[in-house]
């Protein structure tokens, strides 16, 4: 079958493509994107195309009608759609919308697996969010990835594709640098300190992150997209499971797993545009369904952490 | 102060436009629409203007930067949303998006009064819903209200248009004749017996309805705007109290206000495209936040047909 990555160029798209790349299934894998790292995985199935998803003549040259999945991973993050209010509507809602207009032209409707947020909830919230929360976003970027539920919902009840939305939670450890998303530093709190850089965290030591590392969303991608339409039944959004931790007991993990030498290099210097965001996202959820479908959380922050420094091949000092 | 009415032709849009003309603190009312009825009230601040929602360009004419107040009232009904989605889309979907961005040009941030509608929810429902019940619209119709409401929240926290959405009932008795709006019925066992003809309905007589007078709905329409910004806070969007009906009791509601003679001309046409639609709607909510705003409804069927038979100036033989 035909795999179309949009966003592919990213650390998760190119993570999604070595899990694709290992499937007999997967004859041909496109990785959509506007930039693409130096070194992609070599594989004679694999081909990077570059483009803008809000631009439907190069969306055409990646989405041909034989496509069977897609893997719809592109977005302006979060800090960049609450500055950019342009960027954020052109990128996450209409480059959302011509994506579906091209998948209503495929032989068969495709499978088409969206990552939405945990940023979709916002506003007064309970103590604990489960599956029946609705969405309040305060955010454009948590309002623009709603939208994409509702229409991937509609166009999946209408027949023109098979949809599975995951409201992903906050992604750590993320490699690379700090990035325009507002939980950047979730993973720089753990990242920099373990490539020997101080970081200024901008949230304090209290705030509390719903996370779940790069390996479970890979995981948690391959399985919404394989699982059967029956196992989503009319709701096509599940909330994935993750674990809650505070700033504090993060780098209290990652003192225990590198050291205090390590962790100290983490210090706090609060930004209140930041702190804004941040404040709106839950920290603490039930998810009974995704449980029962089969998705799931990693045991620990410490084992986060190690799973990243073995990723990422980080030699401890 | 320069007021818009989107669908300003419809009979809604005129009998807001009554309304609003009865106030001083209008000065110029613009209504906006495809088409308009050959009488619209004789006022020198009333301006019709045609065009289409979804052409920037004829907005533009009507949307001026001086406008104050958006009733946004203009919609593909939901049989026709269902039955051409691309129409739908246009209209529902783009129409807000251009209506929104044009706002955001205003010297003032505008009032923005939105019908949204009891379409918003289907799926697995709740016996009775309330406040917090999470929308999972099951037509393309009621999944283009429900992301008109994401938008108007967001383009209102940005402070772009001071936004108040209603999730209107099913709106009873509506004059004129049946439409594609799969509602259509709820009127028509009303209004075609009272005119002396015979109708078919499309649903069984057990068919219930969460139902708003248009009296009740200009009403709420008027009390959506003038009500403060607190009033609202951040949640910018309501479900108005009504009441519930079977179509068995519209019909003997009718009996005693009309006579047998009037109610019998209702008889039972089952189609399953229309029930199919119907089904998904729920009819009992309980709806504490709009009842604290001061919205409220009809007393009983019963005085719904006199208002109509009043409104409408029909003489009973």
């Amino acid at each position: 079958m035909r795999v179309v990555v949009t966003g592919g160029g990213g650390f998760l798209g190119v993570r999604l493509a070595r899990a694709l790349l290992s499937r007999a299934d997967v004859s041909r894998l496109v990785l959509f994107d506007t930039a693409f790292p130096s070194q992609l995985p070599q594989d004679p199935r694999l081909e990077a195309v570059r483009g803008d998803i809000a631009d439907a003549r190069a969306l055409a040259a990646a989405v041909t009608p034989d496509t069977a999945a897609v893997f719809h991973l592109a977005a302006v993050v979060s800090g960049a759609a609450e500055a950019d209010f342009d960027l954020g509507y052109r990128v996450n809602l209409e480059g959302m919308r011509l994506l579906l207009e091209r998948l209503r032209g495929c032989a068969h409707p495709p499978r088409v697996v969206y990552t939405s947020s945990v940023a979709a909830f916002g506003g007064d919230l309970p103590p604990v969010l489960d599956d029946a929360t609705t969405p309040h976003p305060q955010t454009s970027y948590g309002t623009q990835k709603v939208i994409g539920e509702y229409l991937l919902a509609d166009y999946t009840r209408k027949g023109f594709v098979d949809g599975r939305a995951l409201r992903l939670p906050t992604v750590v450890v993320r490699p690379g640098k700090p990035n325009a998303a507002a939980s950047s530093f979730a993973s720089a709190i753990i990242r920099e300190p373990l490539a020997g850089i101080d970081y200024d965290c901008p949230v304090g030591p209290q705030t509390a992150v719903w996370l779940l590392s790069p390996r479970r969303v890979v995981e948690a991608l391959v399985l919404a997209h394989d699982s059967p339409p029956e196992a989503w039944g009319v709701d096509r959004v599940v909330n994935l499971p993750g674990i809650t931790a505070t700033v504090a007991e993060m780098v209290g993990a990652l003192a225990r797993v590198a050291g205090d030498g390590v962790a100290a290099r983490v210090r706090y210097a609060p930004d209140p545009r930041i702190q804004a965001i941040v404040r709106t996202w839950p920290a603490r959820f039930r998810t009974p369904r995704a449980l029962a479908m089969g998705f799931r959380a990693d045991p620990d922050v410490e084992t986060v952490i190690r799973d990243y420094i073995a990723d990422e091949g980080i030699r401890l000092g």
